[in-house]
């Protein structure tokens, strides 16, 4: 066997790592799609009317009364968006075995993006904690015994969008290490 | 001239484009560090007793009344500490040219740190609002009316986290530039 052949075959093994790689992120993130399409519309369409309502007094919980959860539902839909336009890219990926500089534009975007899920999620979960627990020093009431399927259906929401931040966390060493292994 | 010569400027101007980014990625980690740690002992000190407590009744805020801002605490130390651990390794990317597998390391945890930091001050600057402004659909009123100073104090704090972040968010895309160069 010459050199020639050894460093071919060397190649070749790296770049089936590759593909495993970018095969694996354009399935992640296919994934992350559908964490955060269905958070976003898990909170986007809840609202709670209370059984005792009447036509002078309606008690009703929606989402969009809390800042936080509007907050939640378009960080969501923004971070969606982008993921789903990102899949092109994720599928260059797969069939050009280089491409590094698109793959550092992609880690750029997925880091900018962690911040703006986990800042969604992150602050909903701070309103869903307080619904439940209420807080005795601020004479924040849980409203949670009031608003039961609210809560309920909030706090499901939440399960897909930080879903979705660990799948970003994920994606953003893989991509790291498929570069640093173009570069040695 | 050669083009042996040539292939040796065109590296050595590579080189140089390295070191730049890596003494920024230094300064910018010191930056963070000092943002980190400001945040966490500005919210960690931070209890304010009303002029009109009475010996039976004591109206105190202390900042670990709210888990929030125990969550912040805790996240900006954990941060601190991380990019203080990070140091050494920066310094070693400015005087070595190459270390892809350090530098794609350091990528990783860069990430993860930033999901950790943004959730932590996320959370705070929810609950902030929320004393801010309150919440008349849950009921939730601004308690910053009776706490000033305590509300001023914690709003404060927050800056120097979201600095961090803004800093981290930086610190990714410019590791994943130098290794997509060096990949070139």
């Amino acid at each position: 066997m010459n050199p020639e052949e050894g460093a071919d075959d060397r190649e070749q093994k790296v770049v089936g790592s590759y593909r495993g790689f970018s095969i694996l992120d354009l399935f992640l993130r296919i994934l992350a799609i559908v964490g955060t399409l269905g958070s976003a519309v898990a909170m986007g369409t809840t609202d709670e009317t209370l059984p005792f309502s009447t036509r002078a007094f309606i008690f009703q919980a929606q989402y969009d009364d809390i800042p936080a959860f509007r907050f939640f539902v378009i960080s969501n839909g923004t971070v969606c968006g982008y993921l789903s336009l990102s899949l092109p890219m994720a599928i260059y990926h797969v069939i050009r075995k280089g491409a590094a500089r698109s793959r550092a534009l992609l880690i750029s975007l997925d880091a900018i993006m962690l911040a703006v899920l986990t800042a969604g999620a992150s602050t909903a979960a701070a309103i869903v904690y307080l619904a439940h627990k209420g807080n005795a020093s601020a004479n924040w009431l849980a409203i949670c015994q009031q608003y039961q399927s609210f809560c309920n259906r909030v706090t499901g929401s939440l399960i897909g969008s930080f879903g979705a931040v660990l799948i970003l966390i994920l994606l953003i060493p893989m991509s790291g290490l498929v570069l640093s292994k173009q570069a040695m």
